[in-house]
């Protein structure tokens, strides 16, 4: 089958064996693929990832289950095991064994075909589109801020990075109705924002710094965690959503001194994003850029990369 | 009157005016002080304080109250306006145009005299001596961590420093009966815990990574956030007390990919740390390694800075 393979911080879309689904697997023909920043981080050597990348899709389950043969679905990265003592303790998103889908010890999903637990997967309704069902993924890792982090009406939250997740969490902070300041530096997605009707404000501009309850910091650049304690509040949290392939020098003593909260996030509930997608309250397919065949995947990731780039999309089956 | 003087990362100890209480402020007659890990970090540069260091002190009070004349107190070391958000907000630690004694815009406790708020005042009672008492603010620092996190009897807790905090901190956790482990570098202090009944562990013979619900960093060196973030468990919480005037790059990938809190940690309340010392749970004195005069405040940072010394005190009055 094809696929878009990594070796040595190098891509190329090539023919590579189509995997086969194990025990309590299923085979998904992949309809469409979604490029995230995570895996033009793994192409700059991050998670020291090498075969096929890509996490983000909606497919066909195209074989390894009856009940869900020929549904479209799309799927929990996180393949756990079910027995340590996280997946034990309810956190199975963080199971000690995992594999995680072109990221992790797994073959992704910018390919013909990708495999997956069954339980894993989540079948998308009628009324939720191919382009919009690609979303599902980054949209429930968008939704996993408001399950850590309390929004009230009152609480005054800054959202820092306007990139292809900063929208998304912009998005999905808004329908809490907590105080919401989109912070970038694009005008393009500035201007999108306003057309959301979602406050922003370029960084050059700020003015209220320390002074957000919480900020989320999804910028994707190690620049990003200064000035989201910056903006912070002394006692204020700050969730953190960039994870780079760079190091970089950070002064945690104003942490420290100001008792901020620095909280990792990560993944999110699937199902939680699908019934989002299907209330029709998170406007997604303003975000492609670019829709580009699988064949081309290099290019696109090449695209990807672009400050003016949003998301790009794989078109695969 | 004779003080500890920092100018341009140099101590000297010698003669400077004496200061005179502002409104609502008393002068205290400092009896016995204490160097912090934040007095040798102030002397590398930390903070960019110059003039009169020290924020550790027991005193009498000898003017500008009738309430507390004579009397001897301890002091909370921040200076709050009572006006600000902040302030407003009952979070006057985090006062918007806060001095610290010692540490920001207010001469410091390494000093015959020093002002404070009346209301920062915390009178010792006599069953408390000087050497216990001037182990109140960083006892109260201590039981900060406690006000923070919930550590019930089966939280797994590491206390990440066995240094002069590090000691204060692991007896303090010890009394919350949780799951404590001590670990160190320094094969003295490490004895020292073994004779206070507190298990503990020396780094090198660390095996149980990525298991403690929560880690409190107390290292004082920027080595040991990137530890903490190995020992803690996916969706634990690390406690950072460290704050370094080194800079050093640090590898959040963990923090948000295993989704860990990490808490900043400053100072505590005097009062329930003077309670604490009333009672007799813990143990202080023991921590001394030295009490010099004030007029060899140079030689005793010097002896502070040194490996094998915990708590060293300058006998002032």
């Amino acid at each position: 089958m094809l696929a878009a393979v990594i070796e040595n911080k190098k891509i190329t879309a090539r023919e590579v064996p189509q995997p086969a689904p194990g025990p309590g697997e299923v085979l998904i023909a992949v309809k469409l693929a979604g490029i995230c920043g995570t895996d033009l981080e793994i192409a700059s050597g991050y998670a020291d990832f090498s075969g096929v990348i890509g996490h983000e899709f909606v497919g066909i389950v195209a074989g390894g289950s009856k009940n869900l043969a020929g549904k479209r679905v799309v799927g929990d990265i996180n393949c756990v095991c079910g027995k340590c003592d996280m997946c034990m303790g309810g956190l199975s998103s963080h199971c000690r064994r995992r594999t995680v889908l072109g990221i992790v010890g797994r073959s992704g999903a910018f390919a013909e075909f990708l495999t997956l637990p069954e339980r894993n997967c989540v079948e998308v309704p009628d009324s939720v589109s191919d382009e919009e069902a690609v979303f599902a993924e980054p949209l429930a890792a968008a939704i996993q801020v408001t399950r850590q982090v309390k929004l009230e009406s009152r609480t005054n939250v800054a959202v820092l990075g306007t990139g292809r997740l900063g929208l998304l969490i912009a998005q999905v902070l808004a329908t809490t109705g907590c105080k919401l300041t989109a912070i970038g530096r694009n005008q393009a997605t500035l201007a999108l924002l306003d057309r959301k009707r979602i406050r922003n404000l370029n960084v050059a501009e700020i003015t209220n710094w320390a002074e957000f309850d919480v900020v989320v910091e999804c910028t994707g650049s190690v620049e990003g965690l200064p000035l989201a304690l910056r903006l912070v509040r002394p006692r204020g949290t700050v969730v953190m959503k960039t994870t780079c392939a760079e190091k970089a020098p950070v002064d945690l003593t104003d942490l420290v001194v100001n008792e901020v909260t620095l909280l990792g996030s990560r993944c999110g509930n699937m199902q939680d994003a699908v019934s989002l997608l299907a209330q029709k309250r998170i406007d997604v397919t303003s975000l492609v850029s670019r829709t580009t065949p699988l064949s081309d995947a290099p290019k696109a990731m090449a695209l990807a990369a672009e400050k003016n780039t949003i998301k790009v999309l794989l078109k695969v089956g």
